[in-house]
């Protein structure tokens, strides 16, 4: 199994790792996972590639790291003012949707499974205050893929940068703003050191699915006892993550509160709305050019609809309820 | 295994029966479980007792069921105004609450699982519109537990009644209101037959967790490989249920909202703060009164209230975007 983390990456590497350990302590070893970061085998962007070529048997990543060859895979990693990872997994495990994601993957002999879940992402880290949707216009921030095509219409300026490099471009001002993840994975990269206002939330990423990519020939390779030990070891460990990243992002963001050499803010709700409306018009755009995309895109919109109108009375309602800090 | 569940209970009988299946698939046959519905070995409320003793080998079921016996697991379960599921299930695998569970189950030789959660439920439904705090007093309602307890302080009158009375005593005004689960299992049972205002949210329960719980005999007589497939059977069907309860919940609530005899609404705010003040002060009583209530309550509220930061300006700021229906 090859990732797209770094080695060591919390959470993520460390989850897949976890998995694997599971698998061998299910199968009593019979099924051993070599699990290597990205880069240490494969580069992490060709993950998707090497699973479909079967240059290895699994990968670990997120859907939306192969948009340029599966447009419409992004559907089953997030989407800008998309599903939060209840409504996700409610649509992949039970409303249609991890049947239709197997469809996606078919013709690249692919199969896959969710397994892990950031939760709701923060917006980012910036250097000055963003007080209008002005303040966007020329903005050089680092954020890929639609969130940054929709900063664009927004008149900004998306960046493609690696996570390596997003350090030590804020801090010697290469450009004006990145998002990253959340409060954990922020802090211990050291953001706050680079620029001083924190926003939220990550409207960009609102509950971003990792994917567990089988090849085709592996999967059929195996008994049906321990495919039914690999499904089952992904979807627990789909959990896991997002426990973990739940209660660690809640403890790095008390560091974060105590230090007072930073802002953290939500964005001004006409931003917000601004960025909504132009990202609703960015995904009929990519619907509009491309049938495959409008597809997965009207069955991502039908289900969210519904679950849109019960988790505002359920989640939502209750929430609410909690008085503001 | 015995639950507490009637025979085929949508969702939570059904989830019991997958994760045997699951199981069975796993082990390739070697570890079959036979499912048994509440009442068909064991009455319900018993099985607790039952897999202590050893009578059987594993329950399903949910912790408030023991608040007689073991009063602290209802913070495993829920309490009023307690966490939502993201928070429990970060709680229990990365705060430290499944080991905690783990240490109050051990003195009746039985070990816990979380296997399972409702998301947040409903409020219940009610013959007469809630108003004020004062549309409470004298009201009849169907709300064990803690739940029950908060409404008699409020000057509600709670009512005991098994799942299989509930329809029929409001139907005949024998009670008042009642609470259930969310709209899928309450629209089910017909209860909007029976009463016409459905309010929101289920303040009582936010996020019920389900149980496996095992004899520890008989889990110290399972190979380590055998262990590690229960457990993983266990986190994996934890997330299938509360995946399938938030899309059945989402599809019922299209089919209530159609009715023109039912009006679906929130609580007044008033109502609603007063029924937390009740809770907490419901809490800190019975924590003043037990010292091992008071031993999981402390740790409880120190997860809580990191999560509760996190959650606000995660979830809540997120879930708040969306126009209001």
């Amino acid at each position: 199994m090859v990732t797209t983390w770094p080695p060591g990456f919390p959470v993520l590497q460390e989850g897949a790792e976890r998995f694997a350990a599971n698998i061998r302590a299910m199968s009593n070893g019979r099924l051993e996972i070599k699990v290597y970061a990205g880069g240490e085998l494969i580069p992490a962007l060709q993950v998707f590639e090497a699973v479909s070529q079967g240059t290895v048997e699994m990968g670990h990543g997120s859907a939306y790291y192969w948009a340029g060859k599966v447009p419409e895979a992004q559907f089953f990693s997030t989407v800008p003012f998309g599903m939060t990872a209840l409504g996700m997994n409610s649509w992949l495990y039970d409303g249609g949707g991890l049947e239709l994601w197997r469809e996606v993957y078919k013709p690249f002999h692919v199969i896959p499974f969710p397994l892990g879940n950031t939760g709701v992402q923060m917006g980012g880290w910036f250097n000055k205050e963003i007080n209008s949707v002005d303040d966007l216009q020329g903005l050089k921030m680092r954020i890929p893929g639609l969130g940054g095509k929709v900063l664009a219409k927004a008149g900004g300026n998306p960046v493609l940068l690696a996570g390596s490099e997003v350090y030590s471009a804020l801090e010697r001002n290469t450009i004006d703003a990145t998002e990253w993840i959340g409060p954990y994975h922020d802090e211990r990269l050291g953001l706050y050191r680079a620029a001083e206002h924190y926003y939220y939330p990550g409207w960009h990423e609102p509950g971003t699915v990792l994917e567990l990519t089988v090849n085709e020939r592996a999967w059929n390779s195996l008994p049906p006892d321990l495919q039914a030990i690999v499904a089952n070891a992904a979807q627990a460990e789909n959990l896991a993550m997002l426990a973990e990243m739940e209660h660690k992002n809640a403890e790095a963001l008390q560091i974060l509160k105590a230090r007072d050499d930073i802002t953290i803010a939500p964005f001004p709700d006409d931003v917000l709305q601004r960025l909504k409306a132009l990202s609703d018009e960015t995904l009929v755009e990519e619907a509009e050019k491309n049938p495959k995309f409008k597809r997965v895109f009207d069955a991502y919109q039908a289900f969210r609809q519904k679950d849109a109108d019960w988790s505002q009375i359920s989640e939502r309602t209750y929430l609410n309820l909690e008085p503001a800090q």
